[in-house]
């Protein structure tokens, strides 16, 4: 997959905001990022910034108004249950100033699914709630939906739902090229190939060297990951890691280790 | 532990900047933000929020500068190694406005440690660097120092280092009150309770009820995390919780489910 690139190639970017006290009590160790961050860049999206806040209304209107401006798509998880803790709906329509209303079809959606329930009561109801103008992300694990306003994207905090929200929003948003990685390992300390890896780098235009050191059975080593959007140049840039690490008599472990 | 309350604890607040690509890219599952959050609690301070950030300069230099000034103090991870794509240092330095020099301590600290790990190159001696009139956070586990800058503590993005580090900075923060916490687990769906979360809540001042659903062997299940500084308080609260749950001829169980 190689690319005319007379003209780069539009770069389209998303935010995420993490809301949820049990976050940052340290009570629940987030599954969300790296889960969004995963489906962003399969639909050629980059996660751009993240912020993790409170369950309170400035932090999540602060939040949702910085970010939606200044990125492509704005996604949030958690706080759209029926507890009184759950806020985020109430919270982005004021940031947004728009009313809150019951969606029609998001009522109808929960009356379905607790008719054998215990019926629709009204904390239940608080999740048919939406700012006016907003559509619906499908839920295909529990009852209440996702919601969807211009670019924001409201989804649910326990990761299983939130992951098939995404699918059911696979292939939906438009995006541009994907990033490609791939890695390289080797038994080196990263301090040791510091200048090798700079010097890479800088001779593959378009091209992004991560290094990402670890310490196993008492032995140092690092993985180095190359992304860009250029397959041909991603493999030049590996072939060309990979040469200048055995010069060095170092073993490139193609695929990281 | 109780306090005597006329005059309201002053409240302490920390910030967590967590710095790299391979968070966003959701190559790397995040550990830092909850051992951060978890170590902050013990100390009395609370995380107020915490922001992923890319490896470029305008992203970091923007979370330091929003962060630092409104709250006690503002933690950073990831970004302090030998490479490249190494730039927290420059970009903390950047942002307070300080020119970056090399620390003789932290140079005599890495000059001993690679004595017998091949010497200290220039690509080594960039972890030496810090913002001017940085102080230094013991590493038991490498050799490179975190750094200590004002109200601001930079660490390493390996969990493992970043326990160590915590570790040693463990006790030297002045914090306030710890949150304390508990847990009511019951074999009901948050949405059947919602009522009386808020209820209880509000009954008990000073207390917070998070409600956090979960599905298991096919049962809908909740905990609900009562948290207050004060251990009468949120004793008298898990009480009335237990006994509300009860009278709704649910079985609330100490300690979560």
């Amino acid at each position: 997959m190689t690319q005319s690139s007379e003209i780069p190639a539009r770069i389209y970017t998303a935010a995420l905001i993490v809301i949820g006290d049990e976050i940052l009590s340290g009570r629940t160790q987030d599954k969300n990022i790296a889960q969004v961050a995963s489906w962003l860049g399969v639909q050629g999206i980059r996660l751009k910034e993240v912020r993790v806040v409170s369950d309170e209304f400035p932090a999540i209107i602060e939040a949702v108004n910085a970010l939606r401006l200044r990125n492509d798509y704005l996604f949030t998880t958690g706080g759209i249950g029926p507890t009184h803790d759950d806020i985020t709906v109430d919270a982005v329509a004021e940031a947004l100033g728009v009313p809150v209303i019951v969606h029609p079809e998001a009522r109808a959606i929960l009356e379905d699914y607790y008719a054998t329930r215990g019926g629709l009561t009204d904390a239940r109801l608080r999740m048919a709630r939406v700012p006016e103008g907003a559509g619906l992300i499908p839920n295909r694990t529990s009852g209440a939906p996702g919601i969807h306003w211009g670019n924001i994207y409201i989804m649910a905090g326990v990761p299983m739902i939130t992951a098939g929200m995404l699918d059911a929003l696979t292939g939906t948003l438009e995006g541009g090229l994907p990033v490609l990685s791939e890695t390289v390992g080797c038994w080196v300390g990263e301090s040791e190939v510091a200048a090798l890896l700079q010097a890479t780098e800088r001779a593959h235009d378009g091209v992004q060297i991560g290094s990402y050191p670890f310490f196993r059975e008492g032995r140092t080593g690092s993985n180095f990951v190359v992304r860009c959007v250029d397959a041909e140049q991603l493999a030049t840039c590996i072939t060309a890691l990979s040469s200048a690490l055995e010069a060095l008599g170092r073993e490139p472990v193609l695929g990281g280790i």
